[in-house]
């Protein structure tokens, strides 16, 4: 066994996030500082206009930012996150896409976009994460 | 009957707020451009490392921002949210404070706090805002 | 002499704030996690609008940010800052009102109000700092 | 004379914008959502610790948004931007790249990165922008 870690590793690594499993959110990818997850928006997704909460959105996104943040290798926690929100998503699906934008030895910096089905944004999120000292366990038993 | 939005219509109006409900968040008050809101954490509210989600605190902020901002009488839509998390809560609750900072046609901007049940702050979100021309409904049936 | 700090210790300390100066800006008071500073509005400040320049009021609020962190003595450095801007000032003078929102022993937060001469807020300011073991010598010479 | 909008009719629209060359920054280039701006650092942009200030670099960044953001043709105002300051800049000269990340009627959304002269990003910069009905007179005498 090597010390590689795969993508399924990360994927497993995050199905011990309760919070995303319990809204429905799935990691698709993840690796090299960048991931990528989707929800399938249902009824209890939505807010009191009858449109998805925007704290569905913010999760998606923050859950590609941690994915995306973990990928490097050690353990980050978010400190500071911004989300705008710009248009009403359009079809059933969300998707998030998360790449890092800066890295040293601290902080790092990430870019979210929340896209919609029809590849329009609906969010764009800018996280900043603090790195620790801990290596990420991505073997652990779930 | 009269004009009169009372705590109980406004309360009822976030009822419609299905993911809200689906998190478990309960608004304890709200009135003249403030609210309060409170979550019992329990398991599904967790991350992978075992301390509550940011999603959720997110969520709480949210809820409580968006009561606030509404119990001025106009809907609101939030188009940006900063989050600062500052400290891991102690305790079974969180509680969201939600304050506003500026309100004039068309902006709004709040200020939300979520503390634990010690009373120290958590999270630090500031909300904005825009109005639009319409009123909310607060008698509409749920 | 004893170790005790002075608002004008604090002031003297800002003075050697060189962009601050060359703005005009002036540290009006600071101490305990709070501090207020004045801009006379002149030509130089405006936008290609004839407004004051958005970076103005921003470097206003973080001078205040700055001042007001700094007075608890440890060395601090702004991580994340976040402005909404919410109307024209009207009036010759704007201020900064800097006060403490959170602090722990690495993070502090602020919140800052940008203000006109007519008391109404022109824009909000979240501040997230990261504090230094170094201490703040206020009685180094400028 | 067509309606052509050249990269130096842009310049010359910024050139009205007095804080921005009372700072010293130059538009190095503007068009299609995108502008370039440099600014040489001298010692009035510092701050008390000998840096950089955080309102040289947010004015540098601001100066891009806007500027790619009018390139556009619409008048459009920042209604909240986000900043994320990373390192220490390294040599003389300091650059901002802005590019748009979305934009629909009423509001767009910008990436700006602050860079020194090793290419290395010194700050992150989310920009909102609300864009208004009047048209960018890019002929207008300065």
């Amino acid at each position: 066994m090597t010390g590689h870690v795969t993508s399924e590793d990360l994927k497993r690594y995050f199905l011990k996030d309760k919070f995303a499993a319990y809204v429905g959110i799935e990691l698709i990818s993840v690796g090299e500082g960048r991931a990528r997850a989707r929800l399938e928006v249902k009824p209890h997704h939505l807010n009191g206009v009858g449109i998805v909460h925007g704290g569905v959105t913010y999760t998606l996104a923050d859950l590609a930012f941690a994915a995306a943040v973990n990928s490097r290798g050690h353990v980050a926690v978010a400190i500071n996150n911004t989300i705008s929100y710009i248009k009403t998503p359009k079809g059933t699906n969300i998707f998030a896409e998360a790449s890092e934008v800066t890295s040293n030895k601290r902080l790092a910096t990430y870019s979210v976009n929340v896209l919609d089905e029809e590849g329009e944004i609906v969010c764009v999120f800018q996280g900043l994460a603090y790195k620790k000292n801990q290596k990420v366990d991505f073997f652990e038993s779930v």
